[in-house]
């Protein structure tokens, strides 16, 4: 979810300077058409300390009219509040058709409070996550548009932020003690995983630099806005990021590699390991559901076969996901991958996946913009599933360089072997490069959740990227048969 | 929830005999025309043991074309399923586009017998419930319409049927032993109860008689096909009961009278009763929601001032709701009731309520077809914030005769003190009864719900509903102080 959000990213002063008043005018102008168009909006902004929420706050009321926004923050909880039904503190201050409400915090920073004071268990969490999507639910089919961004920061600029602050504490801030101080970073980070996963629609801001921040957040809010006044029937929140200075998939070290000697030792014990771990899991009827996505010619085949042929053939299968068969296109998308979910304590590996629906489905149009943003929290319930029966899930992006694969391309072509890997398709989808980046990007950060996350490999090199896989899930197993 | 399906409704063999080749050659019709519009529908028929849930498939394959359904029961677990997630099996034989899947009980038939069976918490209950309306909206949301049938027996018909059915075991049926022998019926209706509301969308099938239970369940399906097949937006499922041989109204005993002496023995009683349980309500924070809805002139307003004078000016409040104000208006029209909602240990009473949505706003068409569907499970959820939050919710329907009405109206007319209570609207809605009655109806069964069941109050003598209305308050009060 946060890998976005955790790039060295920044912007230069005179980078922003030029890209503000645009950013600004965008802002103040979007703004006031949807108050024209009586709807109401509801900006969510939640996030970690030291991020710079009230700042951000603060500049979105001197960037807008201010005198229709409404501001509330819930740090103070008033007698009154504490006397009545949980959501009453919001319903009564929410915004009225054209209003603009800016909420800092709110249901889901009251719901992790409460968990990580040991008051609640997971269940109630996950109870109270539940009643956040209903209630956002019905606002948003009542016309309201919400806007949810998630303001981040990486632990090691956190703590920085948080250690500067108590230097210089303001005595008569009532913020300045904000610093949530008897619980770790990772505790926080780990429910607000965990409540993104089960609510949806977040935006992540990279907080690391403020202009970043400031330019990425207005950029997203617009383009939530822009979406909610277009005629055309658009995902219920804009799921792009805003703002791309950065990929994710370019903080992979692709210069990693393994010489061939190297190669064959590691190889030979990670496949030992595999070997028994998988005979282990079966002994304990925990299945596995192993995922290769990734560039063409990245090497998905040959990583798998590089797997099967450590594991029993008795107890695997690889799937290969081609073109959806007429009986499957009468089904649900998830239809398909269901049917070959492994028994109790078999290993499945798909070539190719679910993800399908938010990569080539979405470049090629094949499904609407409903559909594949619904895809997000269809896939991240339908996953929740697996990881709730015990299936240890391991999702692989073979990741190389445009360059490299050009390579492997004209290689394979010159191949009388290899001729048959490389169609018109292949060469059709480089050219559509940019709108695959945007998926995938959007792929990583909607679908990377606390119960399964994206493995990133480096796959420049075939050798590192075999043997990194392999021990990824031999890691993996380990830690689900402990 | 089941006030209509426990109604005593019968069809005669003629009156059968006469409608059952329409409605068969609708259902017959209603399929193929789905079946060419590539829509999937499955219909699934829960119940309670004995309702003649078995009966009803067995038919229903024999009224369409049985070769494209696809019938299924959850009766036997196979290792296969039980080696895989819990939904697995519901996926591998969901219906494909065009097709019919029956499934009898499914999903809420095995989260019931896990809550009874004592293994799961509540809170693990309401988990499998969201997961259940989760897996429903995915579907639906791919274009899968989605009938589910509950079909009903009162607790005295059930017995009945299980005694008889004991009596008459053919040895080799593995469906005699059916019947769940050591959990009684209450304990099953409760969860069902908790399930229906939960989940939403269900119909009501009266099984007392099977003629009418064949007759209701076929109109249900049939009403549910045609508006899938309708291209304006419909309500998700058609929430209407589809034979109305009898209303829920028709069962309250309007007989029911106090003489003057009673009535001023039993009002000071109870109201002296009233007076104490609000103040110890106060001392313990416990809030109280009393909500009235009735018919024009049943003696709302005289009822109301009868519970006024009894509790304590300072902690009690009266919301009238009429026509909403512009501020009102420009919010989700829940938000007008979050407002009022009293402060820990206060009494608020709202007279007429949030129920306006689902009677005036849908017979008048301020409401669309979906937004008072949808209106059901906001209100359930509504309530159930309440509830949680230990609040006593009394929901009253004042019930008189269409005659008695008209008496009161012409004796508001007539007098000088009275005829500002009367306007031409009442006029007007005396002529949209039958819509009204509809309505009513509907929103009776949606919304009598465990945690909230609606209080039917005849309401033809004046006096006995006074009383009985503070009396149903104060047992609700001891009940929630205990």
């Amino acid at each position: 979810m946060f890998e976005s959000a955790e790039l060295d990213i920044s912007i230069s002063k005179d980078e922003y300077n030029d890209r503000l008043p645009q950013a600004r005018l965008d802002l103040f102008t979007l703004r006031q058409e949807l108050k024209e168009a009586g709807i109401a909006v509801l900006l969510l902004i939640d996030g970690v300390p030291g991020a710079g929420r009230g700042d951000l706050i603060n500049l979105l009321n001197e960037w807008m009219d201010s005198r229709s926004i409404r501001n509330r923050s819930f740090w103070m909880t008033t007698d009154e509040e504490r006397a009545h039904p949980e959501y009453w503190r919001y319903w009564r201050i929410l915004p009225a058709k054209g209003e603009l409400g800016i909420f800092f915090g709110g249901w889901y920073e009251r719901a992790v409070k409460k968990a990580l004071s040991g008051k609640g268990s997971e269940l109630k969490f996950e109870k109270a996550m539940a009643q956040a999507r209903n209630f956002e639910q019905t606002l948003a089919a009542d016309g309201m548009l919400i806007i949810k961004l998630w303001l981040h920061l990486d632990k090691e600029t956190h703590n920085k932020i948080m250690k500067k602050r108590a230097e210089h504490i303001v005595e008569m801030d009532p913020f300045a003690n904000e610093t949530i101080t008897k619980t770790s970073y990772e505790d926080i980070i780990a429910h607000y995983l965990k409540a993104i996963r089960l609510t949806g629609g977040w935006q992540m801001i990279n907080c690391r630099d403020s202009r970043n921040r400031n330019i990425t957040a207005i950029e997203a809010i617009c383009a939530a806005m822009r979406g909610a006044l277009a005629e055309k029937p658009t995902p219920p929140a804009i799921p792009i990021m805003a703002s791309r200075p950065a990929r994710i998939l370019d903080s992979v070290d692709l210069s990693k590699s393994l010489n061939k000697k190297e190669y064959k030792e590691e190889l030979e014990k990670c496949q030992r390991d595999l070997h028994n771990l998988t005979l282990k899991a079966l002994s304990k009827g925990i299945s596995t559901v192993i995922l290769f996505e990734g560039w063409d010619a990245a090497g998905k085949g040959s990583s798998i076969r590089r797997i099967t042929t450590a594991i029993d053939a008795r107890i695997r299968q690889t799937i290969q996901t081609a073109a959806p068969s007429d009986e499957e296109l009468a089904h649900h998308y998830l239809w398909r991958f269901w049917r070959h979910i492994p028994l109790a304590g078999l290993v499945t590996i798909y070539d190719r996946s679910w993800y399908g629906r938010v990569m080539v489905e979405r470049v090629e149009g094949f499904a609407r913009a409903d559909e594949w943003f619904r895809a997000y929290s269809e896939i991240n319930n339908f996953e929740g599933q697996l990881v709730d029966d015990n299936v240890v899930l391991v999702k692989f992006w073979l990741h190389i360089s445009q360059e490299e694969q050009l390579k492997r391309f004209q290689a394979r072509e010159a191949s009388e072997l290899k001729r048959w890997k490389i169609t018109d398709e292949d060469w059709r989808n480089r050219e559509k490069i940019e709108a695959y980046n945007e998926a995938i990007d959007d792929m990583l950060v909607h679908t990377s959740t606390d119960i399964a996350p994206w493995t990133l490999i480096p796959a420049e090199d075939k050798y590192f990227a075999r043997v990194e896989v392999i021990k990824t899930i031999c890691e993996r197993l380990k830690r689900a048969l402990k």
